[in-house]
């Protein structure tokens, strides 16, 4: 069967019982391309967006959503192009996005799908910096971290799709950025490229002093703790008086099998939360989706990146078969820039 | 000497190696009773406020405020009366306040100390509930847990000076309460004289079945860390969305000598921060002395004392040499509502 006449699908075949989301617990089936009935379009997806919160979609613990059962398609944010159109709101090769998940083709009546702007530089940036990771950054940075000229922000993931748009925004802020990172060529391109003060390599073997001295040289301020919570115990003892933490996910946690030893550190960060006046918020960033704030992000992150105040690195990885290692190369740090998954042009 | 002549001072002679502020640190001597000099007022110190946070201020560790010297008296929040005056605005029998710590004698010069307001029922309530301890909970219930109807509070110490007003204040916003505390004699005082819904008796061996129990009923929407903070293990998973931590200080870290066994639970709980949007503040009171806030709590709370709104629970022990075992008694929990030490009426 050719692609243009069967849907390929990537299945959730088992749940996930590894340290990070291994591809074993996917599988690639192929079902008959569907058919949009009156009122309904035929989307051919393009993009998929790779999220780190998907592997919480795997596990039937997650206890906020509902997990994905087993046999059916994995979901996930994506982009496509209309194929057929029986609506008159929709045009064919009009771009939208939704959350249709990682097969070929979708049909939809409208509802949970929206148009991509066509300004915007790549209908993929609706994934990443236009996207929820984009946003996410920007709830983060603009109502909980509060970054201020010469304050210092900290952040993991630092070419991630939430870490780069971070470390931007608060570098236009006037802040001293410093991120974690996995590998040398990341550093280059965080420090020389997105211009972030320090990029820290978490595989070297100095990383945990390169932090003490790092994050001793002016305390820390801001800390959006999205990736390896470890570093929380590093940054601990240097959080400056008011010092304000995002929590936008634990994503060691989720990969995470097991706990790291004793003794359990919880009141030791508690205890500098009292005394160093700290706050922390939990952020999930759908909840902000539809707010007059998203509607502010979509039009100033749109004008930054035309404008080349924000620049947008995309790690691309071609076909559909390829999407459950990207997963899995997002938790093991192999992503260069937001991961993306294309499946056509 | 008798006391007329002779000014006794409890001293700290060491640094503390326990578990709690054994009073071996602690030395007692005695010094001329001081005389004041022009604009300078005597004071017969009456009351002694025993504060939790005073054992920071034994240790060489504390890294926010400086350690008492060995050999000075030790310091800590005061009334007394003022028993020679040579300034103008203080009148021989004015009852006054301030931090001079452990010791039947001071002289000021007016700066640092301030005048009590006659109409409160007993001078010592500015120690209490109309000091630190219940402004502490006020802050805490009106800027951070924003405590509302029909939700549930929680809250350790539930007999001790900020927990007694903050279940009390709960109360109010018609929150449910549910306080901590040791021994089923303050049970029934919690739950029969100051009207909290459940107290739960952490020395029973069903208090971790019974903290389930009550947590699961409705979930945690508000939760004032005060005491021991094992409690918010036991908590976390019953956190509702948008729940409230105010960290008020962890009493049970300052006087724990050892971490608790791991493993290391840290990112268990910003894993829970994240997925129920939860927003944790660090609360210093001190941090607030002198708001227009304070002013409030002030008029609001001496009102709500005298309309009997407010109970207020003193734990009254006789004479300065007492003061050191009293402080022990609070992180023994042998203190039966807010912990003061009576030196003279």
């Amino acid at each position: 069967m050719g692609e243009s006449s069967a849907n390929r699908r990537i299945i959730v075949s088992e749940r996930p019982r590894f340290s990070v989301p291994n591809t074993k617990v996917f599988g690639l089936d192929t079902a008959p391309k569907p058919k949009p009935g009156d009122g309904e379009i035929l989307i051919r997806t393009t993009w998929l967006g790779i999220e780190p919160y998907l592997y919480g979609r795997l596990k039937a613990t997650s206890s906020q959503t509902t997990p994905v059962s087993l046999g059916d398609v994995m979901v996930g944010p994506t982009v496509g192009r209309v194929e057929i159109s029986n609506r008159p709101d929709y045009a064919k090769g009009d771009m939208v996005q939704g959350f249709w998940g990682w097969q070929d083709y979708h049909v939809s009546d409208g509802s949970q799908v929206s148009k991509i702007d066509p300004d915007i530089p790549r209908p993929s940036y609706v994934l990443g910096a236009l996207g929820m990771s984009g946003f996410g950054a920007y709830v983060a940075v603009n109502e909980y971290l509060k970054v201020k000229r010469g304050e210092t922000l900290i952040f993991g993931a630092a070419l991630g799709g939430l870490g780069q748009i971070v470390g931007q925004l608060g570098k236009m802020r006037g802040a001293r950025t410093i991120g974690g990172v996995s590998g040398p060529q990341k550093v280059r391109y965080g420090e020389d490229v997105l211009g972030f003060d320090v990029c820290l390599d978490r595989k070297t073997k100095d990383f945990k002093a390169r932090c003490e001295q790092e994050f001793s040289r002016n305390g820390v301020d801001c800390y959006l703790m999205s990736a390896t919570g470890g570093v929380l115990q590093l940054a601990m003892p240097h959080f400056n008086l008011h010092a304000r933490i995002a929590a936008c996910g634990v994503m060691s946690f989720y990969s995470g099998v097991e706990l790291p030893p004793g003794p359990d550190q919880t009141m030791v960060v508690f205890n500098e939360i009292n005394l160093k006046r700290i706050s922390v918020h939990g952020l999930v960033t759908l909840d902000w989706a539809g707010t007059p704030l998203h509607s502010q992000f979509k039009k100033e992150m749109k004008g930054w990146i035309q404008g080349g105040q924000i620049k947008v690195v995309e790690h691309i990885v071609d076909g559909l078969e390829n999407a459950p290692d990207t997963l899995q190369g997002v938790f093991e740090g192999r992503n260069f820039g937001k991961a993306v998954v294309r499946l056509a042009d």
